[in-house]
Protein backbone atom coordinates (compact mmCIF):
# COMPACT_ATOMS: atom_id res chain seq x y z
CA UNK A 1 0.00 0.00 0.00
CA UNK A 2 1.19 3.41 -0.83
CA UNK A 3 0.66 5.72 2.39
CA UNK A 4 1.78 9.25 1.89
CA UNK A 5 1.31 10.87 5.49
CA UNK A 6 -1.54 13.01 3.81
CA UNK A 7 -3.44 9.72 3.64
CA UNK A 8 -2.17 7.92 6.80
CA UNK A 9 -4.51 7.59 10.24
CA UNK A 10 -3.68 5.98 13.36
CA UNK A 11 -7.17 6.06 14.62
CA UNK A 12 -8.19 2.97 15.34
CA UNK A 13 -11.98 3.56 15.46
CA UNK A 14 -11.77 3.83 11.77
CA UNK A 15 -9.63 0.35 11.34
CA UNK A 16 -12.63 -1.09 13.87
CA UNK A 17 -15.30 0.42 11.02
CA UNK A 18 -13.24 -1.24 7.61
CA UNK A 19 -13.14 -4.15 9.18
CA UNK A 20 -16.67 -4.31 10.71
CA UNK A 21 -18.00 -3.31 7.32
CA UNK A 22 -15.97 -5.75 4.96
CA UNK A 23 -15.60 -9.08 6.88
CA UNK A 24 -14.94 -11.08 3.71
CA UNK A 25 -11.71 -9.99 3.20
CA UNK A 26 -8.62 -10.97 1.58
CA UNK A 27 -6.06 -13.06 3.71
CA UNK A 28 -2.03 -13.30 1.31
CA UNK A 29 0.20 -15.60 2.47
CA UNK A 30 3.98 -16.36 0.56
CA UNK A 31 5.27 -19.41 0.86
CA UNK A 32 7.12 -20.40 -2.29
CA UNK A 33 4.47 -18.84 -4.17
CA UNK A 34 1.60 -15.95 -3.16
CA UNK A 35 -1.48 -17.71 -1.99
CA UNK A 36 -4.68 -15.65 -1.19
CA UNK A 37 -8.14 -16.40 0.11
CA UNK A 38 -11.16 -14.39 0.99
CA UNK A 39 -12.39 -15.37 4.53
CA UNK A 40 -14.54 -14.03 7.26
CA UNK A 41 -12.05 -11.88 9.64
CA UNK A 42 -13.42 -10.21 12.79
CA UNK A 43 -11.33 -7.88 14.99
CA UNK A 44 -10.88 -9.28 18.67
CA UNK A 45 -9.71 -7.19 21.14
CA UNK A 46 -9.14 -3.14 21.74
CA UNK A 47 -7.00 -0.54 20.60
CA UNK A 48 -3.72 -1.48 22.70
CA UNK A 49 -4.15 -4.97 22.12
CA UNK A 50 -6.12 -6.92 19.24
CA UNK A 51 -5.88 -9.63 16.87
CA UNK A 52 -7.75 -10.69 14.20
CA UNK A 53 -9.49 -14.41 14.13
CA UNK A 54 -10.98 -15.96 11.06
CA UNK A 55 -10.92 -19.52 10.23
CA UNK A 56 -10.50 -21.72 6.77
CA UNK A 57 -11.49 -25.03 5.21
CA UNK A 58 -8.89 -27.59 5.77
CA UNK A 59 -8.87 -27.91 1.89
CA UNK A 60 -7.68 -24.65 1.20
CA UNK A 61 -4.20 -24.23 -0.09
CA UNK A 62 -3.66 -21.10 2.18
CA UNK A 63 -4.93 -23.58 5.46
CA UNK A 64 -2.41 -26.41 3.73
CA UNK A 65 0.53 -23.63 3.81
CA UNK A 66 0.63 -21.43 6.63
CA UNK A 67 2.41 -21.85 8.92
CA UNK A 68 3.44 -19.75 12.52
CA UNK A 69 6.83 -18.46 10.82
CA UNK A 70 5.88 -16.47 7.92
CA UNK A 71 3.93 -13.74 8.49
CA UNK A 72 0.62 -13.03 6.73
CA UNK A 73 -1.36 -9.75 5.37
CA UNK A 74 -4.66 -9.27 6.11
CA UNK A 75 -6.24 -7.06 4.02
CA UNK A 76 -9.89 -5.10 3.87
CA UNK A 77 -10.69 -2.09 1.25
CA UNK A 78 -13.59 0.19 2.78
CA UNK A 79 -15.65 2.67 0.68
CA UNK A 80 -14.35 3.60 -2.76
CA UNK A 81 -14.72 4.84 -5.98
CA UNK A 82 -13.75 7.29 -9.32
CA UNK A 83 -12.61 10.81 -9.04
CA UNK A 84 -13.13 12.55 -12.80
CA UNK A 85 -10.93 14.98 -13.23
CA UNK A 86 -13.29 16.90 -15.49
CA UNK A 87 -15.15 17.33 -11.86
CA UNK A 88 -11.95 19.86 -11.36
CA UNK A 89 -11.84 23.79 -12.06
CA UNK A 90 -7.88 23.06 -12.95
CA UNK A 91 -6.37 20.70 -15.00
CA UNK A 92 -5.25 17.41 -12.96
CA UNK A 93 -5.59 13.67 -13.34
CA UNK A 94 -8.62 11.81 -12.49
CA UNK A 95 -8.06 9.52 -9.09
CA UNK A 96 -9.72 6.39 -6.91
CA UNK A 97 -10.82 7.63 -3.35
CA UNK A 98 -10.67 4.99 -0.81
CA UNK A 99 -10.05 3.52 2.57
CA UNK A 100 -8.02 0.61 3.80
CA UNK A 101 -6.71 -1.02 6.32
CA UNK A 102 -3.58 -3.68 5.94
CA UNK A 103 -2.29 -6.09 9.10
CA UNK A 104 1.13 -8.07 8.85
CA UNK A 105 0.67 -10.62 11.31
CA UNK A 106 1.61 -13.80 12.71
CA UNK A 107 -0.65 -16.51 12.74
CA UNK A 108 -1.53 -18.68 16.14
CA UNK A 109 -3.78 -21.48 15.54
CA UNK A 110 -7.18 -21.89 17.59
CA UNK A 111 -7.64 -25.05 19.71
CA UNK A 112 -10.97 -26.77 19.59
CA UNK A 113 -12.67 -24.27 22.37
CA UNK A 114 -11.49 -21.01 20.75
CA UNK A 115 -12.74 -22.66 17.23
CA UNK A 116 -16.40 -22.96 18.97
CA UNK A 117 -16.15 -19.46 20.38
CA UNK A 118 -15.16 -17.90 17.15
CA UNK A 119 -17.76 -19.67 14.83
CA UNK A 120 -20.43 -18.67 17.73
CA UNK A 121 -19.48 -14.93 17.59
CA UNK A 122 -19.81 -14.82 14.01
CA UNK A 123 -22.83 -16.87 13.37
CA UNK A 124 -24.02 -14.53 15.92
CA UNK A 125 -23.09 -11.51 14.31
CA UNK A 126 -24.26 -12.42 10.64
CA UNK A 127 -26.93 -14.03 11.71
CA UNK A 128 -28.52 -11.11 13.85
CA UNK A 129 -30.87 -9.06 11.50
CA UNK A 130 -32.31 -12.64 9.26
CA UNK A 131 -35.97 -13.34 10.45
CA UNK A 132 -35.03 -16.38 11.80
CA UNK A 133 -31.84 -16.21 13.07
CA UNK A 134 -29.35 -19.41 12.64
CA UNK A 135 -27.06 -20.51 16.09
CA UNK A 136 -24.58 -23.26 16.73
CA UNK A 137 -26.89 -24.06 19.45
CA UNK A 138 -30.04 -25.03 16.50
CA UNK A 139 -27.40 -26.74 13.95
CA UNK A 140 -26.77 -28.94 16.90
CA UNK A 141 -23.75 -30.64 18.65
CA UNK A 142 -22.69 -33.26 16.41
CA UNK A 143 -23.12 -31.20 12.90
CA UNK A 144 -20.75 -28.38 14.30
CA UNK A 145 -18.14 -31.05 15.68
CA UNK A 146 -18.30 -32.28 12.42
CA UNK A 147 -18.07 -29.16 10.66
CA UNK A 148 -15.23 -27.84 13.12
CA UNK A 149 -13.02 -31.00 12.30
CA UNK A 150 -12.84 -29.48 8.46
CA UNK A 151 -11.99 -25.95 9.53
CA UNK A 152 -9.00 -24.49 10.75
CA UNK A 153 -9.21 -21.45 13.40
CA UNK A 154 -6.33 -18.89 13.02
CA UNK A 155 -5.71 -15.52 15.41
CA UNK A 156 -3.22 -13.21 13.36
CA UNK A 157 -1.42 -11.49 15.82
CA UNK A 158 -0.57 -7.75 14.28
CA UNK A 159 3.18 -7.25 13.59
CA UNK A 160 2.42 -3.79 11.38
CA UNK A 161 -0.74 -1.90 11.31
CA UNK A 162 -1.48 0.64 7.96
CA UNK A 163 -4.42 2.85 7.94
CA UNK A 164 -5.22 4.76 4.43
CA UNK A 165 -7.68 6.87 3.93
CA UNK A 166 -7.46 8.90 0.89
CA UNK A 167 -10.17 11.13 0.21
CA UNK A 168 -8.64 14.29 -1.98
CA UNK A 169 -7.14 15.43 1.21
CA UNK A 170 -4.72 16.82 -1.26
CA UNK A 171 -7.05 19.36 -2.99
CA UNK A 172 -8.16 22.85 -1.93
CA UNK A 173 -11.53 23.08 -0.44
CA UNK A 174 -13.58 24.75 -3.51
CA UNK A 175 -12.33 21.36 -5.29
CA UNK A 176 -13.46 19.48 -2.46
CA UNK A 177 -16.75 20.54 -2.37
CA UNK A 178 -17.02 20.02 -6.41
CA UNK A 179 -16.15 16.26 -5.69
CA UNK A 180 -18.91 15.97 -3.09
CA UNK A 181 -21.54 17.44 -4.73
CA UNK A 182 -20.30 15.44 -8.00
CA UNK A 183 -21.06 11.91 -5.85
CA UNK A 184 -24.15 13.26 -3.83
CA UNK A 185 -25.27 13.43 -6.86
CA UNK A 186 -24.73 10.08 -8.29
CA UNK A 187 -27.30 7.22 -8.00
CA UNK A 188 -24.47 4.83 -7.00
CA UNK A 189 -24.90 3.96 -3.14
CA UNK A 190 -21.19 3.59 -3.22
CA UNK A 191 -20.40 7.36 -4.30
CA UNK A 192 -22.89 8.53 -1.49
CA UNK A 193 -20.21 6.18 0.95
CA UNK A 194 -17.58 8.12 -0.04
CA UNK A 195 -19.19 11.02 -0.20
CA UNK A 196 -19.96 10.97 3.60
CA UNK A 197 -16.56 10.32 4.63
CA UNK A 198 -15.64 13.32 2.31
CA UNK A 199 -17.45 15.10 4.45
CA UNK A 200 -17.05 13.82 7.82
CA UNK A 201 -13.19 14.33 7.25
CA UNK B 1 -8.22 -19.42 -4.04
CA UNK B 2 -9.70 -22.33 -3.08
CA UNK B 3 -10.78 -23.54 -6.05
CA UNK B 4 -13.39 -26.53 -5.73
CA UNK B 5 -13.93 -28.26 -9.43
CA UNK B 6 -17.54 -27.56 -8.77
CA UNK B 7 -16.95 -23.60 -8.69
CA UNK B 8 -14.13 -23.35 -11.35
CA UNK B 9 -14.65 -21.93 -14.77
CA UNK B 10 -12.48 -21.28 -17.87
CA UNK B 11 -15.24 -18.98 -19.75
CA UNK B 12 -12.76 -16.36 -20.82
CA UNK B 13 -16.23 -13.58 -20.73
CA UNK B 14 -16.66 -14.10 -17.47
CA UNK B 15 -13.11 -13.13 -16.35
CA UNK B 16 -13.76 -10.05 -18.94
CA UNK B 17 -17.08 -9.60 -17.28
CA UNK B 18 -15.21 -9.84 -13.45
CA UNK B 19 -12.43 -7.33 -14.57
CA UNK B 20 -14.46 -4.92 -16.13
CA UNK B 21 -16.52 -4.20 -13.78
CA UNK B 22 -13.50 -4.25 -10.98
CA UNK B 23 -10.90 -2.50 -12.05
CA UNK B 24 -9.56 -1.05 -9.12
CA UNK B 25 -8.33 -4.32 -7.90
CA UNK B 26 -5.67 -5.63 -6.01
CA UNK B 27 -1.69 -6.07 -7.39
CA UNK B 28 0.25 -8.54 -5.08
CA UNK B 29 4.27 -9.11 -5.33
CA UNK B 30 6.91 -10.57 -2.84
CA UNK B 31 10.02 -8.98 -2.39
CA UNK B 32 11.30 -9.79 1.03
CA UNK B 33 7.76 -9.20 2.33
CA UNK B 34 4.38 -9.10 0.88
CA UNK B 35 3.39 -5.63 -0.76
CA UNK B 36 0.32 -4.86 -2.33
CA UNK B 37 -1.47 -1.96 -3.98
CA UNK B 38 -4.70 -1.32 -5.74
CA UNK B 39 -4.44 -0.50 -8.89
CA UNK B 40 -6.34 0.37 -11.97
CA UNK B 41 -5.78 -2.58 -14.40
CA UNK B 42 -7.45 -3.05 -17.75
CA UNK B 43 -7.19 -6.36 -19.97
CA UNK B 44 -5.79 -6.10 -23.46
CA UNK B 45 -5.98 -8.81 -25.73
CA UNK B 46 -8.49 -12.07 -26.24
CA UNK B 47 -8.74 -15.57 -24.89
CA UNK B 48 -5.50 -17.02 -26.41
CA UNK B 49 -3.49 -14.09 -26.15
CA UNK B 50 -4.26 -11.10 -23.60
CA UNK B 51 -2.35 -9.85 -20.81
CA UNK B 52 -2.90 -7.09 -18.03
CA UNK B 53 -2.12 -3.05 -17.87
CA UNK B 54 -1.71 -0.59 -14.97
CA UNK B 55 0.58 2.12 -13.91
CA UNK B 56 1.93 2.86 -10.79
CA UNK B 57 2.95 5.85 -9.42
CA UNK B 58 6.94 5.54 -8.82
CA UNK B 59 6.91 6.37 -5.25
CA UNK B 60 4.87 3.66 -4.31
CA UNK B 61 6.71 0.89 -2.47
CA UNK B 62 5.33 -1.73 -5.04
CA UNK B 63 6.47 0.18 -8.21
CA UNK B 64 10.48 0.28 -6.24
CA UNK B 65 9.98 -3.51 -5.85
CA UNK B 66 8.41 -5.56 -8.19
CA UNK B 67 10.76 -6.40 -10.81
CA UNK B 68 10.82 -8.65 -14.18
CA UNK B 69 11.97 -12.08 -12.17
CA UNK B 70 9.09 -12.71 -9.92
CA UNK B 71 5.55 -13.70 -10.57
CA UNK B 72 2.96 -11.26 -9.09
CA UNK B 73 -0.49 -11.51 -8.81
CA UNK B 74 -3.17 -9.53 -10.07
CA UNK B 75 -6.67 -10.29 -8.26
CA UNK B 76 -10.56 -9.38 -9.16
CA UNK B 77 -13.01 -9.58 -6.38
CA UNK B 78 -16.79 -9.50 -8.39
CA UNK B 79 -20.18 -9.66 -7.04
CA UNK B 80 -20.01 -11.01 -3.39
CA UNK B 81 -22.62 -11.24 -0.27
CA UNK B 82 -23.47 -13.14 2.49
CA UNK B 83 -25.87 -16.18 2.46
CA UNK B 84 -27.56 -17.38 5.60
CA UNK B 85 -28.18 -20.58 6.57
CA UNK B 86 -31.55 -19.93 8.08
CA UNK B 87 -32.71 -19.91 4.18
CA UNK B 88 -32.14 -23.71 3.33
CA UNK B 89 -34.50 -26.13 4.53
CA UNK B 90 -31.96 -28.02 6.04
CA UNK B 91 -29.11 -27.85 8.36
CA UNK B 92 -26.01 -26.03 7.19
CA UNK B 93 -23.52 -23.78 7.85
CA UNK B 94 -23.79 -19.74 6.43
CA UNK B 95 -21.65 -18.94 3.33
CA UNK B 96 -20.20 -16.65 1.32
CA UNK B 97 -21.22 -16.35 -2.30
CA UNK B 98 -18.78 -14.72 -4.72
CA UNK B 99 -16.58 -14.58 -8.11
CA UNK B 100 -13.49 -13.87 -8.43
CA UNK B 101 -10.51 -13.52 -10.84
CA UNK B 102 -6.40 -14.18 -10.19
CA UNK B 103 -4.01 -13.85 -12.64
CA UNK B 104 -0.64 -14.74 -11.72
CA UNK B 105 1.89 -13.51 -13.77
CA UNK B 106 5.51 -11.74 -14.87
CA UNK B 107 6.58 -8.49 -15.52
CA UNK B 108 7.36 -5.90 -18.55
CA UNK B 109 7.79 -2.53 -17.83
CA UNK B 110 5.96 -0.41 -20.73
CA UNK B 111 8.41 2.07 -22.82
CA UNK B 112 7.10 5.98 -22.70
CA UNK B 113 4.21 5.05 -26.34
CA UNK B 114 2.88 2.14 -24.47
CA UNK B 115 2.38 3.82 -20.69
CA UNK B 116 0.82 7.01 -23.18
CA UNK B 117 -1.80 4.46 -24.94
CA UNK B 118 -2.28 2.87 -21.75
CA UNK B 119 -3.33 6.65 -20.10
CA UNK B 120 -5.06 6.83 -23.18
CA UNK B 121 -7.16 4.42 -23.22
CA UNK B 122 -7.80 4.45 -19.14
CA UNK B 123 -8.95 8.04 -19.55
CA UNK B 124 -11.41 7.20 -22.38
CA UNK B 125 -13.15 4.50 -20.69
CA UNK B 126 -13.72 6.42 -17.27
CA UNK B 127 -14.33 9.78 -18.77
CA UNK B 128 -16.76 8.33 -21.22
CA UNK B 129 -19.83 8.21 -18.80
CA UNK B 130 -19.48 11.85 -17.68
CA UNK B 131 -20.86 15.16 -18.68
CA UNK B 132 -17.74 16.93 -19.59
CA UNK B 133 -15.24 13.94 -20.45
CA UNK B 134 -11.19 14.58 -19.74
CA UNK B 135 -9.02 13.72 -22.62
CA UNK B 136 -5.17 13.56 -22.87
CA UNK B 137 -5.31 15.90 -25.04
CA UNK B 138 -7.41 18.43 -23.13
CA UNK B 139 -5.02 17.88 -20.26
CA UNK B 140 -2.34 19.16 -22.65
CA UNK B 141 0.88 17.51 -24.27
CA UNK B 142 3.62 19.41 -21.23
CA UNK B 143 0.98 18.02 -18.31
CA UNK B 144 0.82 14.49 -19.63
CA UNK B 145 4.27 14.67 -20.32
CA UNK B 146 5.03 15.66 -16.71
CA UNK B 147 2.42 13.11 -15.33
CA UNK B 148 4.13 9.91 -17.48
CA UNK B 149 7.21 10.91 -15.26
CA UNK B 150 6.28 10.25 -12.10
CA UNK B 151 4.79 7.11 -13.14
CA UNK B 152 5.36 3.30 -13.91
CA UNK B 153 3.88 1.47 -16.74
CA UNK B 154 3.26 -2.32 -16.54
CA UNK B 155 2.68 -5.46 -18.50
CA UNK B 156 1.54 -8.61 -16.50
CA UNK B 157 1.96 -11.55 -18.48
CA UNK B 158 -0.03 -14.35 -17.17
CA UNK B 159 1.06 -17.59 -16.17
CA UNK B 160 -1.42 -18.71 -14.14
CA UNK B 161 -5.43 -17.79 -14.88
CA UNK B 162 -7.94 -18.82 -11.98
CA UNK B 163 -11.71 -18.14 -12.56
CA UNK B 164 -13.80 -18.71 -9.35
CA UNK B 165 -17.95 -18.95 -9.51
CA UNK B 166 -19.14 -19.78 -6.35
CA UNK B 167 -22.89 -19.47 -5.88
CA UNK B 168 -24.62 -22.42 -4.37
CA UNK B 169 -23.60 -24.64 -7.10
CA UNK B 170 -23.68 -27.21 -4.83
CA UNK B 171 -26.99 -26.91 -3.31
CA UNK B 172 -30.10 -28.44 -4.68
CA UNK B 173 -32.54 -26.54 -6.94
CA UNK B 174 -35.11 -26.08 -4.34
CA UNK B 175 -32.52 -24.43 -1.52
CA UNK B 176 -31.44 -22.51 -4.23
CA UNK B 177 -34.97 -20.82 -5.25
CA UNK B 178 -35.14 -19.71 -1.71
CA UNK B 179 -31.54 -18.31 -1.86
CA UNK B 180 -32.28 -16.26 -5.06
CA UNK B 181 -35.41 -15.35 -3.47
CA UNK B 182 -33.80 -14.03 -0.25
CA UNK B 183 -31.69 -12.15 -2.35
CA UNK B 184 -34.26 -10.46 -4.31
CA UNK B 185 -36.19 -9.26 -2.00
CA UNK B 186 -33.03 -7.88 -0.26
CA UNK B 187 -32.77 -3.74 -0.15
CA UNK B 188 -28.71 -3.99 -0.95
CA UNK B 189 -27.35 -3.77 -4.52
CA UNK B 190 -25.19 -6.53 -4.09
CA UNK B 191 -27.67 -9.20 -2.78
CA UNK B 192 -29.67 -8.89 -6.44
CA UNK B 193 -26.36 -8.74 -8.74
CA UNK B 194 -25.37 -11.84 -6.70
CA UNK B 195 -29.14 -13.11 -7.37
CA UNK B 196 -28.88 -12.23 -10.84
CA UNK B 197 -25.78 -14.31 -11.63
CA UNK B 198 -27.32 -17.27 -9.40
CA UNK B 199 -30.07 -17.23 -12.13
CA UNK B 200 -28.04 -16.98 -14.91
CA UNK B 201 -26.21 -20.02 -13.52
Amino acid sequence: MHLPKLFKTENFEILKEIIKNNSFSNLIIYNEKILTTRAMMLLNGNENDFYIETHLNRANPVARKIDAENEVLCEFLGVHTYISSSWYDHTNVSTWNYEQVQIYGKVEFMNDIQLYNHLNKLTNIYEAPQKCPMTLEKMGKEFVEKEMKGAIGLNIIPTEIKIKQKFSQNREEKNNVRIISHLEQSEDIMDKKVAKKMREL
